[in-house]
């Protein structure tokens, strides 16, 4: 298989691409690193990385960035960041990629524990995360072709513990390798519209 | 109470407004009629709408519009309006909202069925739907002085079936006035962090 990892070069996504490398093609793309350079706000330069890719057979997104504050000083304006760079970024990769896709092809992407399980400050992570779930839910039932698109959902990944474990008092944290599992079982499974929770 | 009904000249809101009307003092709000006008997507009217009716004990939204259409054809800028709308909207509203409610006070948004039943050209509106719901989840656990925030999920309403009918093959619809005593438990009750599904 062809498999595109957009967010290849993060930290959620080098353990991605690593586990599909070897047995599958891996391209990988990023902000700044990567095989492929993209700007997941940008619908250009989302339909510049598809028409230098060309087909493939699996679409993966293991990026998007949220908006982190207290309730009571957060503003619409600021939520809206999360909204356009992790919600619809990763559904315009879904929407724009569809058409780049093989038959029986896949779609994965990328929510987050606090869909679940809010954290203080974390108002806009656990809506867009909510909401990145909602989207595979409803496109699952219209993508033609066999295409089936599905949607992992880590807990804190271990490598990221220094930078973020004080979000999350209690919280059990998995490897990254751990987690990038569950996007093999969504890649090379049959299900779809399916949250696979790493937690 | 007091009580601000934004949406409260639509199908859904007129019934919500009867619900309290007689025991409590009901505000209605919508774009062109009610006793405000007020336009969701816009931060300054949202700002100008608390300003004139000072503080509230609820603020309840019934509104919200969505883009429905195939997902085959369906575009980022077009998926954007529904964010924008009923999701940014209703986020806009509590987030502003929170500092004009007396402590003790509730928000109550709307939600709907699809957010867990998808149904042909709604990806939008499940993507919508479950945001709605994830931000009420994370918002509950932050709000100040005792203030609640829940979500009513209404199925589809008996006085809509002549313009939504076809989407819902096979739905049971629910009057207008069933759905409305679900945000009176909202309102009234104890709990947050709620959805309140009607069906
Ligand atoms: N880390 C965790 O504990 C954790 C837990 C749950 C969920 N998640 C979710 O997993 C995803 C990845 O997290 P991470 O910790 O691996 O992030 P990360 O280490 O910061 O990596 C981000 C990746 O996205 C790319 N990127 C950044 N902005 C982009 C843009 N505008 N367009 C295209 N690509 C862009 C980066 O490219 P460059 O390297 O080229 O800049 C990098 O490949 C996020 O959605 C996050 O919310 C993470
Ligand atoms: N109807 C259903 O079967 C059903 C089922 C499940 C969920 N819902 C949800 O319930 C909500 C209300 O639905 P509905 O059928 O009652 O809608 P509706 O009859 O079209 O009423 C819409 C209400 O919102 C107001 N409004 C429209 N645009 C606005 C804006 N930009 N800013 C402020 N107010 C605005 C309208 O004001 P004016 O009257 O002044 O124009 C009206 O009060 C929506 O979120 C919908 O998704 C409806």
């Amino acid at each position: 298989m062809k498999i595109l990892v957009i967010g290849g070069t993060g930290t959620l996504g080098k353990a991605v691409a690593r586990e599909f490398t070897g047995e599958h093609e891996v391209i990988t793309a990023g902000k700044t690193q990567g095989d492929f350079q993209v700007d997941i706000t940008d619908e250009n330069s989302v339909k510049a990385l598809f028409k230098s890719t060309g087909k493939v057979d699996a679409i993966i997104a293991t990026t998007g960035s949220l908006h982190f504050g207290p309730l009571t000083e957060m503003t619409a304006e600021q939520f809206n960041t999360g909204l356009q760079n992790k919600l619809l970024g990763q559904v315009r990769i879904a929407l724009i990629g569809q058409s780049f896709l093989n038959d029986g092809g896949s779609v994965t992407l990328t929510s987050g524990i606090i869909a679940d399980e809010p954290i203080r400050q974390g108002a806009n992570a656990t809506t867009v995360n909510a909401a990145v779930e909602g989207f595979v839910r409803g496109a699952a039932i219209e993508l033609p072709r066999g295409i089936r698109i599905n949607v992992v959902s880590p807990t804190v990944v271990e490598e990221s513990l220094k930078a973020y474990g004080p979000f999350f008092p209690g919280f059990e944290a998995a490897p990254a390798a751990r987690v990038a599992k569950a996007y093999r079982r969504s890649v090379e499974g049959a299900q779809t519209g399916r949250v696979y929770k790493v937690w």
